[in-house]
């Protein structure tokens, strides 16, 4: 930074710089400020652009989301940024809202600030369009896996969260077991099903009813589908539900019709969003997707890119089984 | 941007660079990358530097969050995103998690990046530290007040959204209306309950029980402190509920009791946190505190200061009411 650049940037002559950074008093105060805020700023950029020169980073990774609610990009970005250490690295969250438009107007933003990578979060787990292959930093996927091979996308493991959900309800030897499912559009509702399909024909076990219930990801659907499950099929003595929303709706529904939860019919759900699974009486049994562990690993690939480690496919992340009172009394 | 630089960049000769940049077949993959790719980070920044010089502005603003969950943060930048038209800026979210130190480190990384302007959010509506009057940008805090009269502050007005609930409640001819409130240590709680008691008192009424009931902000302190409230004053015919999450619990423990929502008792909450709002049955009548707008209004300040304009003080948004099936009957 020399005083030339402060003096054009502040747009003063050079004289009028020099007094102003030397605290002379012939300046007038707001051509002083200016000039002192341009050099703090060319000052906070020169040392960011010396660090990125002599490290070939610059200590910031964009993350650009389209997860309207910041119910996954949260969690994500926390466990990204823990990756790097504490203070160690800055994350600059963009939210693209799902628009192909603002989504490439971000990446322009973020790439012209020069973070070191990217973390692109979807709002759902089917595929999403590929940024491309000419991009001038490494690229992971989140949540969503792109639908390039070539590309590195780490996104949760629902099969297995399907296939952990009723192989608990299985071990505490419930047998005749319903599943009120999300919406059937979604690729996270068809894995969590096939999950649970998967380890009952392994137990040489089927669904109550014979199939599962798809509907949508909402209370509504729970408290109305189990209704119509309790007719079907009286003896259900367990529920995989979709989502803990819809266990929300299921638990009411079940409480309406004067079944005790575990002890008549027990519950597991999906997401372990805390202000659900926590809030009811009994608390929810829920599959963690484990966002912040997604976070971490995202970042530590991109950090392993930068250094020319460079993996491509889709990683799948392990969840975990959180058991509360909705499976086993007094859990 | 010169071949030099990005030759230097890129750590090749001239005319490795040269070659690189010609497209010619001599230069070995890898190599011929690293100098693509170095000169089209350094073209971005060229381009963004240059935009910046001619308009003062990059187009870029910073958002500082202390909100954990997203849930005020995302909704206060798809506002200031909005203020600025589609496409036209670009929002920075940095996660600070209530550290000073990690707050401090985003901002420094947001300023070297030479971001337009800050915005800082809170994750509560008590007053927050000032980051001072030396930064080189405009400053607006949102949600949380800065504690200096000299920085401008947007917050939520819950006082007003006291006043609101309440009025709703009398004008549907209810006059014996207890409150269940939310953790007495958050100023949002209190004032909520001044909202509610400055109304009824105008009005020549007085709370069922004489007092606020305060708690903690879950649904399980609603569904307890129901029971308490009916056992004490058992003709009461509405109730004011700190938050969705207290009204669910609310709901539940009067389903429980055998009373009817609304006809025996209507309910009024706050925050039209819509997974909870929209999910019971009846629906939950609820004050929205208007993120969206608080988050275009600050980024109108930011960009009013950028020209010069410069406001201080705090300035409140305003609520609206959403009626619901909770206060009165199929609406």
């Amino acid at each position: 930074m020399t005083l030339r650049d402060v003096a054009q940037l502040a747009g003063v002559s050079l004289s009028t710089a020099s007094k102003a950074l030397n605290g002379r008093t012939d300046v007038h105060p707001e051509t002083r400020r200016r000039v002192l805020d341009t050099a703090e700023r060319l000052s906070f950029k020169a040392n960011s652009s010396a660090r990125a020169l002599h490290t070939g980073r610059t200590g910031t990774l964009g993350l650009i989301t389209n997860d309207l609610e910041g119910r996954f990009s949260i969690p994500i970005l926390m466990g990204a940024e823990d990756a790097a250490g504490a203070g160690e690295m800055s994350i600059f969250l963009c939210d693209a809202r799902e628009d192909a438009i603002r989504e490439s107007y971000h990446l322009r933003a973020l790439l012209s600030r020069q973070v070191d990578g990217l973390i692109i979060v979807g709002s759902r787990t089917d595929p999403r369009p590929s940024l491309g292959h000419e991009l001038p930093v490494p690229v992971v996927y989140a949540y969503a896996p792109s639908d390039s091979p070539e590309d590195l996308s780490v996104v949760p493991d629902n099969v297995a969260g399907g296939r952990a959900a009723v192989e608990h309800l299985v071990s505490l030897g419930r047998r005749r077991i319903a599943h009120i499912a999300g919406d059937r559009s979604w690729v996270a509702a068809r894995d969590r099903v096939d999950g649970v399909h998967d380890y009952l024909t392994e137990q040489g076990l089927e669904l109550a009813g014979g199939r599962p219930h798809y509907g949508t990801w909402s209370e509504g659907w729970g408290r109305g589908a189990v209704r119509a499950v309790i007719e079907a099929t009286p003896d259900v003595d367990a529920i995989v539900c979709g989502s803990d929303q819809i266990a929300r709706g299921v638990l009411e529904g079940l409480k309406g019709l004067g079944r005790r939860v575990p002890e008549d019919v027990a519950l597991v759900s999906f997401d372990n969003w805390e202000p659900f699974a926590r809030g009811s009486v009994p608390q929810l049994t829920s599959v963690d997707m484990n966002f912040e562990a997604m976070g971490r690993r995202a970042a530590q690939k991109l950090f392993a890119a930068m250094s020319g480690k460079v993996e491509q496919g889709v990683l799948t992340q392990p969840c975990r089984l959180v058991v509360r009172g909705s499976s086993i009394q007094g859990a």
